[in-house]
């Protein structure tokens, strides 16, 4: 297809095609005259996984470039994901770290086999800091579920990409997966506290206020 | 104790206590003269409440002020998660949510009971939408995986409040848990993307590029 079909076909403007394009986020079509070329379904999907990462994952454009970046590149799955991970991964000084959220977090993980700069590990002490800050201690071993339940959605990640073909497919799962997968947990779990609450505590009575 | 050992106490400026003061998101101390009040471990915990929830949950000030509201207030556990989850979630016009998207996530949330405007629902079908977008679909049943894993975080939720004693401690943990739960979540399925990448694939080998 043409630029002008590409456009369409995306629903990306074509200035906005060009600057992926300058950006290297998307491959150049085969040039089939002087000014033209000529684009591919391949073409549309690139598209599509970089208005996906940036509009619904929330990616800056950097974070979004160095992630197809290492889609493009030979890099190995694993570098995939670091890349992923650091994309979505809000950075934190390791100063900033208490020791008891970080043995918290090492007792709910544990037998896990993971590098101490993990980015998702310094989230989750910091997230566990600030439930102990707010008086939320875990008498029931909250934690402990919640590490449960990460287990198994990283599981899916990881079938799912084991059932693609070719490095670079397993990369786009790689990268969507861990872009996407938290808005889609996160809205999954409203709706399932919505249902525990409902079937434990009956319906909401009364009026909002 | 007097508002300079709140300030020291709680590590929050005196003028960021008066504002939250003034916006009701704070009890009065008790007034022991005309111009001095006593406060006590409560305010230091909802301070500390407040800060989690701005710093590590990264709600603006109205939707802290929109939780505390619904903590102070008499509304059922059930308004108080609907409160929350309104205050986690991207207000999305039912108009972009696409139908085929819609029907997958229903498939995986078969049984659950919750109303159509749950805040989380829109976000997931926005986020399968996304997966689709990019050419992601679910063969091995990653999205039922995920719809498994958001139902024990909810369970784990709703087990932990029930331990606390009445409704107001009940109402916090509601809120710190469907605020920072998110944080805790995606932090820890990151650690164990890398420990399941790890036993499966092996160490990562090579350098980064």
């Amino acid at each position: 297809m043409k630029m002008a079909e590409l456009v369409q076909a995306s629903g990306v403007p074509i200035a906005t095609i060009k600057y992926y394009r300058r950006e290297g986020m998307l491959p150049a079509g085969d040039a089939t005259a002087a000014n033209q070329a000529e684009y591919g379904e391949g073409h549309v999907r690139r598209l599509a996984l970089i208005r996906a990462l940036i509009e619904v994952g929330g990616l800056s454009i950097d974070s979004a470039r160095s992630v197809i970046e290492a889609i493009d590149s030979e890099v190995s799955l694993q570098w995939v994901f670091a890349a992923a991970q650091h994309a979505v991964s809000t950075v934190i000084a390791p100063a900033t770290i208490d020791a008891g959220s970080a043995e918290r977090i090492a007792g709910v993980t544990q037998g896990w086999r993971y590098s101490p700069d993990n980015p998702g590990l310094l989230g989750a002490v910091r997230a566990a800091a600030a439930f102990t800050g707010a008086g939320q201690t875990d008498e029931r071993g909250w934690f402990g579920k919640y590490a449960e339940a990460a287990m198994l959605a990283a599981e899916a990640d990881i079938d799912e990409l084991q059932t693609r073909e070719g490095r670079s497919a397993q990369a786009e799962t790689v990268v969507v997966g861990t872009v996407l997968g938290d808005a889609l947990f996160s809205g999954l779990r409203r709706a399932a506290q919505e249902h525990v609450t409902s079937v434990r505590f009956g319906e909401p009575s009364g009026s909002e206020s």
